[in-house]
């Protein structure tokens, strides 16, 4: 069975899908990148689909998914390299990348990543409930 | 025909090679290597041989090729993710990866092509001439 290659840069791993995805080969991904995301600690994933002729609901469910267990592994997951023509398809299929993030490319998306986690970051530090409780005040 | 897609990530540009390569795929992406490198102005290629079982004297002598497509564009190749079966098999074989570093995997390839930029750069500036001609001593 084939198995799609992930590739960690950085803080963030990233999958080129290029063969046509199996219900087999779906779920190796799936497992797999569930275990390097706990195994490297990292906080985005990066799905490039520049290879894809086609999203059918099959694809767009897998990615989906993949963006589900990321997202309880505390990972951000951003689909990038989508063509236009595929953009086109999934809209007038009606299917919606439920869940899913979108950039134009890898360099976008780590950005993205980039931003997102800085957000996070800075929604702990304000945190009004410290305030609150007085611990911003004794500090110099 | 199918065409390996080619990322960019900051000033290096990487490629994934996950389907059989034909002679057809294999031109492709030596022209859609060498036309990226001149567009973006990239100084380094990583190509990722992860998903590869075999590396046999087409594939190599296609890395090869890229390579030195590369170098003449003034950019670093370097192939990671080498499976140890596919070391060992080249080697047996006798097929050696002519001009081509390797490197464990992405991250390692980036510091490589970074160092090599590096020790480049400062190639320039301890340029042994200058020494000769005395402006060395004349620095603080």
């Amino acid at each position: 069975m084939e198995r799609v290659p992930i590739l960690k840069i950085g803080d963030i791993l990233l999958v080129s899908i290029q063969i046509d995805m199996s219900d087999q080969t779906a779920v190796a991904l799936q497992e797999d990148l569930a275990e390097r995301i706990v195994a490297t600690g990292s906080h985005g994933v990066i799905i490039d689909i520049t290879a894809l002729d086609i999203v059918d609901s099959f694809v767009g469910r897998m990615l989906s998914t993949i963006a589900s267990i990321s997202k309880v592994l505390d990972a951000e997951t951003v689909v990038v390299g989508m063509r236009p023509a595929v953009a086109i398809t999934l809209v007038e299929l009606g299917l919606s990348l439920h869940g899913i993030r979108t950039a134009l490319n890898v360099e976008r998306g780590m950005e993205l990543i980039a931003a997102s986690r800085a957000d996070d970051d800075r929604g702990f530090d304000d945190d009004p409930e410290d305030v609150e409780s007085g611990t911003a005040a004794t500090s110099p």
